[in-house]
């Protein structure tokens, strides 16, 4: 039976080179990751081009998301939510020098309602 | 343009008589949800039976879990996250009488692969 648990505040660390992915939860359309980021942001002129939605939520930590169409990034602070729906172009401008950022992912893809195209 | 977004931690009120859900985003298949539980428990005898997998993250507070085929009710702490498939009963025994317990749960339908199928 499938049984899939364990604490998302564990193994933090605060001192990684790189951002840490960790995959929670994988099933056809959907994928739920941990993202741990001390400090990183997305390399000059690079941009996250999904076909997939993502639901972020910052649960530690800070960060500063820029969505393509808007002129500043936004601010995520502890609690924060937001929904970047797929093609949305978008960047990690920063992400807090001070503690590591935790974030919660959830990729899924969109589909098309079942019911109505019968 | 779709832009859903929030605080999770906000409005939280810590005497409420009944459980507060809150959806923070629903799309066809998926639905993530906000509950928060003031030591409210599942009536006697009642089991939850959901023809869709839930993966559930405390956020605060605490709670027992008890899935139907185990013996004693799992205890979900700060952090913690278990992954409900489809159609395996459970309960929730108790959650905390101190503080209020904060769910994050992500209610999917699974989807049969699609590649391999055709």
């Amino acid at each position: 039976m499938m049984d899939v648990t364990g604490n998302i505040f564990e193994h933090v660390s605060s001192g990684a080179l790189d951002e840490e992915f960790t995959n929670l939860l994988a099933v056809e359309g959907l994928m739920i990751e941990r993202i741990v980021s001390t400090g990183q942001a997305s390399p000059p002129g690079f941009w996250y081009d999904q076909a997939w939605s993502e639901w972020v939520l910052v649960l530690s930590g800070s960060a500063g998301l820029l969505l393509e169409d808007e002129p500043t990034p936004r601010e995520l602070k502890r609690g924060d939510y937001l929904l970047i729906p797929a093609g949305r172009r978008h960047r990690v401008e920063w992400t807090d020098a001070t503690e590591p950022t935790l974030w919660l992912a959830v990729h899924f893809v969109p589909q098309p309602p079942a019911r109505n195209q019968g």
